[in-house]
């Protein structure tokens, strides 16, 4: 690896440092040439550059002025004069609220990071054949070269560096004064994008929405209330919560995603995933030249490879769950002919190792999930994350729940539904705690440790902090997105609202749970993992649909349970029928309770509506205005895209 | 009444006559002179002008450029050069695809209509404090004119002309050649606007739908096939089929309302209904200045006073059902003491009876429901549409069907269900018939006989086609929207999806029904009624919504009524519990199937979908050029509204 910094193409002085590429130690320098100048000029391609060494690392920034006309390529929206989200446009710069002077200061650190990274990903071959240096790795026009270069090992990661001081301060107001308060979401929005901060607001307020129900919950648990009245009503509480908890978050999160500038970002207009490729195209909508892909092969590689796939694996998890119910039988046999406390004790294992068996087949099947989804090559970042979702949901409600319903409703036991929800509950969170936070944290310290001692033999005492800090990030783990958190909030949402009325600990558990993790995400999104791009999300996608049919299964599930508990079944000891009648009246009644409240409850406050009306209708307006110099528009679109790709600065270490 | 034609304003040869104003006989010459002036220009308003005589039926028409600048602010939508559908501009009108010369034949009559009405409808009183004449006929700003003069019998009504020739022509290829074909859905759009078009398309599709359930309907009947196994068939299909139909209808009425370019069209962009008052403000979204009514008020209203309402008229509707099961008991008494054939007729009368009283609680609740939804005053007149269905279809529903649910799951008495169908649905439709159609057509005859008479009598055998026209016309009734269409579809299809497992024929009643309904209906649109004014409907609205709904109704009815019979039930000898969990599961399998089902169908085809992403798309960038004209655009928008008003021609008899 080879140290020392030089600068080109940019005045330093200004320079801030924004995006780090790290390149294989042994990439050709014609191949390094021709990236750098590339990613210095879309548009004046191929010339090469021989008389620099061949170093490996980069640090990518821009000038203000790129970063401007870039912000108006992403179409972010910010704060208009008037307090209304606009799309920030170059030409009209001055009317936007906190454009000052040259601009300095308007897009923050993750904006920049973000619009770097769009450039990045959307630099695409044209007439190359094959990358300089590497005849094999073929190109077509259309392909995106730095997927290109990645999948193929030459490009090793490329990631937004910290900023110490932001980072400092984030993280004093985020968890380290022990005093109770909210979280600072609209600082984690500016240092980590609109996706992450969505995803605290929601952990936040899903723990304080679950507050009450965790009242509620100690009481029944330590008194140990066995009265199946009481439970009722707890059942009927539960549906309400689950229900208007929903409708409440989706008008949360319009409003957060309002004032952050990405609830009127338009999905149609997402450029290709960077991993999008097929026979170069038009997009129908936009008229530019991209990757098109045939959704007819899309189909058959769901439905003849992904579909099957995931049935062989829940047919897996079912025989494991057969496995388990074995061990748990021979466990009870142990335990009734020799009941002690070391056969007590053995009563728990099997439900423990089943807990992390089912923590181990997530994993796997996670990464399967992930490899074919993007296989099936979606053309969408957001269609992408549907498809993965959904896979990984069904999977994952099937390994984690299948055996409490099998014990609720087949089984019919509530007691061992109660040990076994428990101990599952329990030993998913610790193994969640410590897989996600802990453990990186202490290979993250030892790494540290060895890049410092490094770092000192190579250089002796000279301060040199950028590159010490860039040598640190590299080596550091990378964030791999929001996914795997909303899924444990997932779960727990599953495990409080399917089966909470039969161990109303769940809640308490969970708010404690979430409590730490608010502690234990914050300090790993600042520490222990590489800082990861903005992401800018509207709401949490797919996962509200999935919290809804959660609560819609809740409701079946928790009106099933309280038709089979012996107290209620004691006021009808003539006939189960009328039973069972009535409580399919009371879930249908529900369900239809349910559909009307979220009907009822729009999901956009009125005043962002309005604000959306008027965007709208300006926007309507100008259309009119603009057919009519049509042709004007149309001749000067060209260069206008020509004209901003021009001067990413590049430092470079020789 | 005063008679002859004066020609005001306008170049007489080219002058189309397209609506009519008829104002009180006893009308104030001021006044006319007044509303003529604020007409002929809303701007220069209150020149007053009495040396006509007095008048009391006009006709108004208008310069073509006028229509079109319109057609602009009305936001029509037309089909552009590169076959998207685009909103017109009178700037850019060369550029769409029908447009040659001046623009003659551009626009259809109907949209011309269209757009006069909206003009009529949006003449707001100003600075006058009364209506010239009429101290007591207080205005206030921003007060809808025509509204105010119509509310207090001043202006009787107004509407537009028919189109003798075209009328002639569309009579011809919808109704009047007797081969089988699809109705010129085109034709009828062009004639009488979107609204209508579309619940003909309706019409049609739902009768074509009903064909395969009627033509399976028919052998069960015929060979009296009591085998519920091939019921529980029957009844899946019914549920897969009522499912799919509405998801198909979605999509075909997406196409048709695409090519009649109301797709686009954008609701909150709806001016205020003409019948809206409340003090004059500023909309929020547009900024104009328009009368605003607090929503507070509105919901205090619809909360203690309408729903009350509803309540007590769902109670009464309860009672008369109570009185006509006595009366089914007293029939049946009579008939098991002395059965002989006159009893057995006596057995339908009060079935017949109690038919006929549902028509009549209908008929009187929908005047009632009409009164209270102006009275909450709605601003907009889809909000108006809304509650006046929500209100009507709650009733209707529990009116209609309360019996039958009451005789299939309290009584569980299969045989009267089926003779009580059969009973209610002929009568009903008999009813409709003849209510719809046949009545107002004797009426209409009598009507032009007498008018016939007296043009004859006043002016002898001059030939004034223009003018007997708009008296005939100007003495039709008036059609008062597809409201009880719709209607009547809907209680129809609740007839086939709730019952028809029980009464397999109902869907055989039902197409033959709506063949003759086609047929009627296309009669009285073109000959009973006046013209109606177009409607830009973009589908069929929350009538939508209201089919769904049922269709979820039907799915719960049909799994109750299979588990009912005591063919399925001789399959659980020893157990009721077990059936009712096989049919519990088995509807909770169907409600999950059909929402996924109306999940994975997407509402808009592809390809529709992508041109609307293109309009949006082209709107947004125009948007971001716009923003940077801002200054320009402002100062130029004001006058621009100002100047298209003004050249309305108006035919004046005097």
């Amino acid at each position: 690896m080879q140290l020392g910094l030089s600068v080109s193409d940019s005045d330093v002085s200004s320079f801030t440092p924004l995006v780090v590429l790290e390149l294989a130690d042994d990439t050709k320098a014609e191949a390094i040439t021709w990236l750098l100048n590339r990613i210095r000029d879309k548009q004046q391609n191929g010339a090469q550059d021989d008389q620099k060494p061949n170093p490996n690392v980069f640090v990518v920034g821009s000038t203000l002025q790129r970063l401007l006309n870039g912000a108006e390529d992403v179409g972010l929206f910010k704060e208009f004069q008037d307090g209304t989200m606009r799309g920030f446009t170059y030409a009209n710069r001055e009317s936007f609220k906190d454009f000052n002077g040259d601009g300095e200061g308007f897009l923050s650190d993750a904006e920049c990071q973000y619009i770097i990274k769009h450039e990045l990903d959307t630099l695409r071959a044209k007439n190359e054949e094959h990358v300089p240096g590497y005849p094999k790795l073929k190109l077509y026009p259309g392909k995106s070269v730095v997927r290109r270069l990645q999948s193929k090992g030459v490009l090793i990661q490329y990631f937004p560096l910290h900023n110490k001081e932001d980072l400092k301060r984030l993280s004093f107001s985020w968890y380290k004064k022990f005093k109770l308060s909210l979280q600072p979401l609209d600082d984690i929005r500016h240092y980590f994008g609109e996706g992450l901060a969505l995803y605290f607001g929601f952990l936040e307020y899903f723990t304080f929405a679950l507050v009450p129900m965790a009242l509620i919950g100690i009481p029944y648990y330590l008194f140990d209330w066995e009265d199946y009245d009481k439970y009722v009503l707890f059942a009927v509480f539960n549906l309400v919560w689950s229900t208007v908890f929903l409708e409440v978050w989706k008008r949360c999160s319009a409003t957060l995603a309002y004032g952050w500038g990405t609830l009127s970002r338009k999905k149609a207009f997402e450029e290709p995933r960077a991993g999008f490729h097929g026979a170069l195209g038009f997009n129908p909508v936009t008229g530019r030249e991209e990757p098109v892909y045939p959704s007819s092969k899309r189909q058959l590689r769901i439905y003849l490879v992904s579909v099957p796939f995931v049935l062989l694996c829940l047919y897996l998890s079912f025989y494991v769950m057969m496995v388990y119910f074995d061990m748990e039988f021979w466990a009870i046999n142990i335990y009734n002919e020799n009941p002690d406390i070391a056969t007590s004790i053995l009563l728990f294992v099997p439900s423990i190792i089943y807990a992390v068996v089912i923590e181990i087949m997530n994993l796997l099947y996670r990464f399967a999930a992930e490899f074919l989804t993007d296989w099936e090559n979606h053309r969408l970042e957001s269609s992408f994350q549907n498809h993965l979702v959904l896979k990984v949901l069904v999977f994952n409600f099937v390994n984690c729940f299948a055996s409490l319903f099998y014990i609720a409703f087949v089984m019919q036991d509530m007691v061992l539904l109660r040990q076994s929800l428990a101990t599952l509950l329990i030993t998913s969170q610790i193994l969640n705690q410590v897989m996600e936070a802990f453990l990186p944290y202490w290979l993250q310290r030892r790494r540290n440790k060895k890049v410092h001692k490094r770092m000192r033999r190579l250089m002796g005492d000279k301060e040199l902090p950028l590159l010490g800090q860039v040598q640190l990030e590299t080596e550091m783990n990378t964030y791999l997105g929001t996914f795997d958190d909303y899924l444990e909030q997932f779960l727990l949402f599953g495990y409080v609202s399917l089966f909470s009325c039969v161990y109303p600990l769940a809640a308490v558990l969970v708010v404690l749970n979430n409590i730490t993790e608010v502690y234990s995400d914050a300090f790993k999104m600042c520490h222990v993992f590489k800082r990861p791009f903005s992401e800018p999300a509207m709401n949490i996608g797919v996962w509200q649909l999935a919290f809804e049919t959660m609560s819609i299964i809740a409701v079946v599930t928790n009106c099933a349970l309280i038709g089979l508990s012996p107290q209620v079944k004691a006021y009808f000891p003539e006939s189960d029928t009328q039973l069972i009648l009535i409580v399919v009246a009371i879930e249908h009644v529900l369900l239809a309770f349910k559909f009307i409240l979220a009907f009822v409850i729009p999901d956009v406050p009125k005043h962002i509506q309005v604000n959306l009306a008027k965007l709208e209708f300006d926007s309507l307006e100008a259309l009119k205005k603009r057919v009519s110099t049509h042709l004007y528009i149309e001749s000067h679109w060209g260069p206008m895209f020509l004209l901003w790709t021009q001067t990413v600065g590049i430092f470079q270490r020789s």
